[in-house]
């Protein structure tokens, strides 16, 4: 007799639309009569492991509507990456509570986690179905045009970067803004999206594919200040050197090292050394830095209308697989046109611990900037209302005194 | 004969809405037929120094309206405050062009700089018009409820910590997010605006207007976390000691002062600053900083709805009470019931140069929280639109293995 029961657990960083995913799961299993509870694990894996789950059964569909707008991971999150030990005791808890399906909404250690739970099941003779739903503001997911959470995340970027550069214009000077990706560029490249008139920043973009130099940097910085007399920069936290070395490690240490210059560096994060390096070698008075942290990946009410959409179909899509579909697998979007998606079930080994990071073609030649091909990519992922910068267009007028 | 020229400027740091008083200015003056060119000053009182200048008169007014729409300032900033001899030259620039009415958009230094020019123009027998037109996100501006660009910022900070807070929810430790206003905590104090639940962060809420005392500081945090486990932070930049003396510098020093502790703080802004010592002396080890920064003031699509209607009627009004009015004065907003605002024109002494911080009635006895006094003056300011957060009421799920 099957027990009717689901589970499902949010791993990983938090984003704006992973509770919509979670919304999708609930409100497609209260559509299938075989389902009679759905769990949710606490703190993701780890709430499998000590057993601690909520019963959503009960919830209301405007509370949960409530909870898919809202951002972050309902159900909590974790860092933990289970091991064989981790899952097989995972597994023990599963059978335990007779759980007849496990999605877990991740990016890849939680596909990878997926992978290895479902293996045990099958080598137990356990009838389990492991459904990874896909997630991260990071885009690094292999087979995925891109991925719920991502655009949202993007969103914000363009359009702090759309405000940086209009502040930049207004008071001039460099700014730096150093945005989330350790491997992958994409969150970083997407500081491009708003650029509308000739001159709009981010004039450069250092991404995590390209090793960094920083006499080539500064070089850079330096061109662009003295042809606009301003520069607005777009770093990755992962830049690293042709070793693979963190810049944000190399640089922290450079007032140390650096016995022919005097560049003295104040420590602290990566923007504010890369601004203390300008600061020093340029001589530019104005140079500030920010560091864009959680508020890039949580920030209540930056959410791209497409993101939603998409997350809450990977989840209603993962329940479809797994009542109607071929067994165990990792959802996927994958474009069709431009601009639609489909949602193939893939292998979990397909997905699971690998990593994605940006194609050549949308990075320029340089290394300092992205292509057309990846702004066409990006836009449709953004929404269509995303807001739009406007300048005045009047002339000058003649002088009188000081001609 | 007339010359039906004005001129308009902006100054200080760029806000979300500076761009609205300035449209306002120009469509209400292009209502009035006397007056026949609209000059706009590049980079503020500077552009009068330089006599920079550019013609907005044939500006459409779809651009207008978007521009109206767009942060930080279209004519350019400025950080001069200037002097007597600065205002007579810029005097000097504003005859030879026969300008008629000056509109200076800005905070107290913009007010003062507009109440020399207003007398050096008296002094020499020239009939100038001089208004000043309210504007910074810090809202520190007397005899003012509130000033235009705070409340928008003030939403970028609300929903900045509601997100911030979810994700510590998720993933918990401490949060602390540094937040704009050396001298007054208004910005900093909205951290609390989209509290809901009984346990919501901002927990601690530290303002210039009270004294910082690390090791005060160090209790309240551990109060917090022992009692849930997690605990989010809101920090004014202009946190202080006793001595008046600030904490971003007093914690910068501290690891070569303290003979007698191990304390090692790497360095760097304020926020890394407060959770090195956090993790020095606590023990806790996921602690996270988060510097707003520039973010905060000019992204790119967080508005109030009420802040830009007011941005737009102020600007309105200086030209109603220029052509109309007693002659040369600062715009204020004062409140009327709750909530409409009126726009009476203030002396300019009344205004020019002074600094409002917070009343003590807006913060609590502790000094680490705002008052429900400040929840209800704040709210209708943010609009009607303000996103909310929802959490799950799932009851938890009787344990089989773990009991």
């Amino acid at each position: 007799m099957s027990s009717g029961k689901i589970l499902v657990a949010q791993g990983g960083g938090p984003t704006a639309v992973i509770n919509q995913s979670l919304v999708g799961i609930i409100q497609q299993a209260r559509r299938h009569r075989e389902i009679q509870r759905i769990y949710g694990a606490r703190h993701g894996v780890r709430g499998v492991l000590n057993e601690d789950f909520l019963d959503l059964t009960g919830e209301t569909a405007a509370n949960l509507e409530g909870v898919a707008a809202t951002p972050a991971a309902a159900l909590g999150s974790t860092r933990d990456k289970p091991d064989l030990a981790y899952c097989r005791e995972m597994f023990k808890v599963l059978a335990a509570h007779q759980i007849e399906h496990f999605f877990n909404i991740g990016g890849n250690d939680s596909s990878d986690t997926v992978r290895i739970v479902a293996e045990e099941a099958a080598k137990a003779g356990y009838p389990l179905r492991c459904i990874h739903i896909p997630k991260t503001i990071d885009n690094d997911l292999v087979h995925n045009d891109h991925t719920p959470g991502y655009a949202s995340a993007a969103r914000f970027v363009a359009q702090a970067f759309a405000g940086a550069d209009l502040d930049n214009v207004a008071l001039s000077g460099v700014y730096i803004g150093v945005v989330m990706g350790r491997h992958a560029g994409f969150l970083t490249a997407a500081a491009a999206a708003c650029r509308k008139y000739p001159d709009d920043g981010p004039h450069l973009i250092y991404l995590p594919e390209r090793n960094f130099d920083t006499e080539r940097f500064l070089a850079d910085v330096k061109a662009v200040h003295d042809r606009l007399g301003r520069c607005v920069i777009a770093v990755s936290e992962g830049i690293h050197d042709v070793q693979g070395k963190l810049m944000a490690e190399q640089l922290a240490t450079l007032s140390e090292r650096d016995a022919h210059g005097n560049v003295q560096l104040s420590g602290g994060a990566l923007a504010e050394l890369l601004a203390g390096l300008i600061k020093a070698r340029l001589g530019i008075e104005r140079v500030r830095g920010d560091t864009f942290g959680f508020v890039q990946r949580s920030f209540l009410g930056c959410v791209s209308p497409v993101d939603q959409r998409e997350a809450r179909e990977v989840g209603e899509k993962a329940v479809q697989y797994a009542m109607w579909g071929p067994g165990s697998g990792s959802v996927a979007i994958q474009r069709v046109g431009q601009y639609a998606v489909d949602y193939p079930l893939l292998p979990l080994q397909a997905v699971a611990g690998k990593t994605r990071t940006m194609e050549d073609e949308f990075i320029n030649a340089t290394g300092t900037d992205v292509t057309p091909a990846f702004l066409q990519y990006l836009r449709p992922l953004l929404g269509s209302d995303m807001p739009e910068i406007h300048k005045l267009r009047a002339p000058a007028v003649a002088r009188i005194l000081r001609v």
